[in-house]
Formats: structure tokens, sequence, C-alpha cells
């Protein structure tokens, strides 16, 4: 539809709605389109503010930097950018200096502190990430004894066809999302249903089940015991530390067994997988060396140890390597040459190498964000299990 | 914690953030503790906007209709309402005009139209839809094949235990939200999942699978075929009636085959149920009276059905009590009095009374709202395949 076509429906829209508006039915404004695509790629953005003095467009991952939008007789702001590259990208409205969601999107980032509208740029052929006609597993919501008498919140993917084969087992894949994410994201931003659906479909994944927790027990304990949440401490601090450690308490005594008793996997080291970006990477990459025992299969996307925590804490899977390489089946890391946390994952890195530890490793450009996550889910998820 | 004792940590938070900024990790702003619920239930929110000239707390069911907050040193606006009634309630901050989400909060209301924060005031006792320590069933997003070539999505609870007895087969009971809700609404809004845990460890309802669909397959269409999405019709007007009939096809022909080959369903008229608020209410109504034979059980949520289509339509299903009232175990009808459909309800009893047609009904003082709709859902889940 064109859009001067797409301005004169709203425009009717608008006027039809205020004529019934006295027909006993709560007046509506104006229907906003937005996003809007366009079939070149070019995706126009619609916001009504029509006391508005100033609207511009956050969106720095697909070029738009602040960029003005322009008000027309209605009050409705808008702006075209691009083309843009296809993919799953947030946003949201600057109004006068503050910022807002698009209320015509009901596609949200989940997260503790920003709130973020999302949207996506289909391909012209589907992307690896993108909703195809192909079986689709399920994502369930669970609920399980977690730490401190709390109930915890997780979020679990079957492959197709789990509900259908009774009698077939599963490895399992523990996801965990970064700060301020939470047990949606790699629901919602990281697509991770869609990405495994499309990779089973075309024979590159294995089927399995992935499990997405919580990463954040002080907040869950604040909400349940009516306590305000805690603000999040810096990276590698020592309340990081006992933070990272209650996560791994509530992974290993509370969520594998939960999730081995519900679901029908299989429940041993070579069919346990772990995985994580961010604080999640970081929270993985300790598990797993806190547990060696526990994990054949480990993903850091965009994360790293301290060189003085491997000497210290690890110093018994470092300094033996033949054992370490035989224990674990891949140790993968991921990271973006742009990423603020690039210097600290090729020390990391460098690390491994000089002491002999095998890992892979995918160093692509871009920073710290959920479009890279995608492609690091992407990668990994075809070489787990195999 | 005293409020005083949380606006000194936020104030140390801040500095320390601005501290480490230079330690290669992005600077956040000062930790923003909102909403907190004071043990008296009194509720102080807070937002963080140092440059706003006024900001409001936008929230008419608890009793903030606009209500200022102040700003304090640091540029954290604040106010503190109440005692508010123990219930989960929408809200947004109206800053210099604009209405935006809470950012300090992830709970929000799932809307095509608007966004909204989500929070809970807890009773001193925990309430019906309150997450208790019982067993809970899980909440599982489904995709099925729906109309137009489209992929559907549904939300599907199944209660307590439906892991742990596959022989067992479960009522079902198809849960429909209003205009401009999502699929999502019923579940993160309406607590659908808490009511019926509790409900049915309290031995009150019957173990049940609850299906929520999408109530807009026109959206649905249109993003999926990279087309703008339409506005929605005016209630009754013959493009809604047009939409009802679409939603009752997918209901009938994909919704329930599917859920019925991949759920162990009690696949039987006297097994399934059907109810919805709103639009969701109409779209119950005209799917069960265009079906007489698929439900035994029909809820209207704040909905009716027009006189002139009652004896127009249904002249059939009217004109017969004796076999409708035997047809059906159950037409149930709750409305608010304040609600702006109250009147349009009330109609729509009479005139099945008149006719002699057996209904039971539930009117309640408020609007048309969701602490409502959840007071209907509690009533009608325990009553529901008995």
């Amino acid at each position: 539809m064109h859009i001067t076509t797409v301005s004169r429906l709203l425009f009717l829209w608008m006027v039809l709605g205020l004529c019934l508006a006295g027909k006993a039915q709560p007046p509506r404004g104006p229907f906003i389109v937005s996003p809007q695509v366009l079939p070149d790629k070019k995706v126009t953005f619609r916001y009504l503010a029509p006391a508005a003095k100033e609207v511009k467009l956050a969106g720095g991952l697909f070029g738009a930097s602040n960029a003005p939008m322009t008000k027309d007789s209605i009050g409705i702001w808008s702006v075209t950018v691009g083309p843009v590259v296809p993919d799953v990208y947030s946003y949201n409205f600057v109004v006068d200096g503050i910022s807002v969601m698009d209320p015509a999107n009901e596609d949200f980032f989940p997260n503790e502190r920003f709130k973020s509208s999302l949207f996506e740029v289909p391909g012209f052929t589907p992307t690896i990430h993108a909703l195809r006609d192909v079986p689709h597993g399920s994502v369930n919501y669970e609920y399980y004894p977690s730490v401190e008498g709390t109930t915890g919140t997780v979020v679990v993917y079957t492959p197709p066809g789990y509900d259908q084969n009774p009698g077939k087992r599963y490895p399992v894949f523990y996801l965990i999302s970064g700060t301020t994410d939470t047990e949606e994201t790699f629901f919602k931003a990281g697509r991770t249903n869609f990405i495994l659906d499309n990779l089973i479909a075309e024979g590159k994944a294995k089927p399995m089940i992935v499990v997405m927790p919580y990463g954040n027990m002080e907040a869950r304990i604040a909400e349940q015991t009516g306590n305000p949440k805690p603000a999040d401490p810096v990276r590698d601090s020592p309340d990081a530390m006992v933070r990272m450690r209650r996560f791994e308490q509530d992974l290993i005594q509370n969520v594998i067994p939960y999730v081995d008793k519900t679901y029908r996997t299989l429940a041993d080291k070579d069919n346990r997988a772990i995985g994580g970006f961010s604080r999640g990477g970081g929270q993985t990459l300790r598990t797993a060396f806190w547990n060696p025992d526990t994990f054949s299969w480990i993903c850091a996307y965009s994360a790293n140890l301290p060189t003085s925590e491997l000497e210290g804490t690890y110093a018994s899977i470092i300094s033996n390597p033949e054992k370490t390489n035989k224990q674990w089946k891949m140790l993968w890391v991921g990271v973006g040459t742009e990423d603020f946390m690039y210097k600290d994952v090729a020390t990391f890195l460098n690390y491994l190498s000089v002491k002999k530890i095998n890992y892979k490793s995918m160093i692509t450009g871009g920073g710290h964000t959920w479009i890279n996550v995608k492609t690091y889910l992407m990668e990994t998820a075809q070489l787990l299990f195999k």
C-alpha cells in the first residue's frame, strides 16, 4: 500500500472514530501503522503527538541515531530510513527528549531496565531467525522451586515433534542472557525458537531442548520478599562473584533437576551444554569451570574469564590441558571486534592458546548486540551434541 | 528498607557508576527502584528525568489520576500513593505530557496499541491470582497452521501434573482477550495460570487446559504478508462481523484440531468451554451460537449479543429454549455496573430471561477492567466441567 494511501486511511479512520465516539464505546485516537517495512527494505516509523515540539527515531544499529521525524497535519510524526539490512532491531522514539516505545507495535525487548520496541526487516529470502513454514517447537514458561524459598521462572524450548514422540529423549542446552535481560530475552529478542526450528528443519542442528533461565537471583529474591531490587554489581567485582555463585547454585541444584524431572532429557554430561551472552557468558564459563563434570559443551558469547581468576580458581583445569581437552567436547567463544569486551575476550583466548586448552572461536564485526548473539547462537547450535 | 535509605543507596550507586564508567563497560544511569510496595500497601513510584519540567503518575484504577510527582536533587521524580487495594494494576508516567512505561519495571501489559507497566500489590494473605507456593502448571507458546497460510500463535496453559500423568486427559477452556489485546494478555495481565494453579490446589477448580488464542486475524495476516495492519472496526459493524467469522473459522478449523492433536484433551462438547472478554466475549458468544454442538460451557465477560442479531441469526436457538437449555451446560455472563457495555449486557440478559434461555450472571461494581476480568475468570473456572 502506498504511503499517501495509508495517510488518507488513517485520517478517515480518525474522523470515523470521532463520529462514533458517542456510541457508548471508548474513543480511540487515529490508527497508526508503525513500523512499516517497504518492499525495498526501507522502513517507515510513525508516532502520534500533535503537541510535541520534536520527535526523533533512535535505532543506532539500523542507522537511525536520533533521525529527525516530521509532523503532518494530523499530528503524526514520521520518518523513512534505510534500506535496512534484514534482521531484528530495537528502537525508540525520543519525544521532546523523552524515550518512549512505539505504541503501535506490540513487540518489545524484554528487559529489567530499558524499554524498547522490536521490529524485523524480513529478508528477500527468509533469514535463519525468521518465522518460516517449517515444523515448530513450543516455548514453555515453567515455575520451579528456586533459591531461598522463591519460585523460579524459566523458559524452555522443546523441539518440533516433542509431543508426538513420547519415547524420545533429547540433549539439553542451558542458555543464559545478559545483565538487565530476563528469562524471556533469548526467546523474544534472540529468536531462539525460530533459529532452532529452522536449523532442525534443514538438518543442520540436532533436535534439542533449550532452557533459558533468569540470571538475576537477587532481583527475584527481592521481588518475592517485598524488598527493593538491588542494583547490578560491577563486572568481576566481589559482589558479582557472590551473585555468580548464587546463580550457579540455582542452576545446578534447582533448574537442572527440575528440567530432568519434567522433560524427557538425556541427563548426562555429554548431552548437556551451557551457553550465555555477556553476564550470562560469565555465568556460563564459571558454572562450567566450577562443575567440570556437568557440561561437555560450553559456549561464551561476548564473555571471558579474567587471567587472575583462571590462574587462581581454575589452576587445576588450566594446568592440565590433556585432561581438560578430553573432559570437554567443545569450549566455544565468540565476540565482535567493536564489542566493549573484545579486548578482554582476546586476552582470554590468547591465554587459552598459550595454555594449550582447546577452543573454537568466532570473531565477527559488530558490537555487544543481539544481532551478534543470534549469529553465535546459529553457529553453536549447529555444533552441539555432534 | 526506609525510603531515605533507598535514596542514599541510589546516589552512591550512581556515583560508583560514574567512577567506573571508564572501565570498558557501558555507563548506566542511577539505579531506580520502582515501583516499591510499602508494608502498609502504599506504593512509591520513581522515574529519573533530571531535565523534565513535570512528571505525573497515571493509574486511575488505584487512585492515581495524573498524580503529581516531585523531583529530588538527583533528578528522580517520585510519588507515594495509597494504601492501594491488593490487585494487579497498569500505570504510566506522563513526562511533560508524554506517556511512558516505567523503565525500572520489566512487567508490562501486552497490547497492540497502548504501552503500560504492570505492578502487583500483594495481599496481607495471598490473593487468588498471586504466585503462591503450590504446584504450578506451565504456559506454552505454540505455533499452528492458521488462516490464509499464516502461522498462528496461541498460548496454552497445562495444569500441574500434566507432564507427570501421561495417561490422563483434560477438559479444555478456550479463552479470548479483547480488542488490542494479544494472545499474551490473559497470561501476563489476567494471571490465568496463577488463578488456575491456586483454584486447583484448593480443590475449587477441575484441572483443565486453557487455550488463549490471538483474536485479531487481520493483524496477523497483514504482519505475515508485509502489509500495514488494518484498523479495528466499530463494534457490531458489518466489518466486525466479517472478522468475527474469520476468527471463528480459525478457532474451529485450526486451533481446536491443533490442540486436540498436540495435547491430551477430552475432545468432546461437554469437555469444551469457551470464554472471552470484550471483543473476545463477542467472539465467544458468536462462535458458540454458530456452532451449538461444539461447546457446552459459554462464558462472556463484559460482552453481549445485540437483540437484532439474536432474533435474526440465532432465531432457532432462541425460539427453542427447551432444546437450548439441554444443549448447553452453562451460559454465563458477567459485567460491571460502571462498564461502558453494562447497558447492552443488561438488555441481553433481560432478553434471555424473556425467552426463557437459562443463564448464570454476575454483576459487579467497576468497569471494563482486568480487575473484573480476573474476578469473572475466578468465578467461572470454579463452575466449568462440573
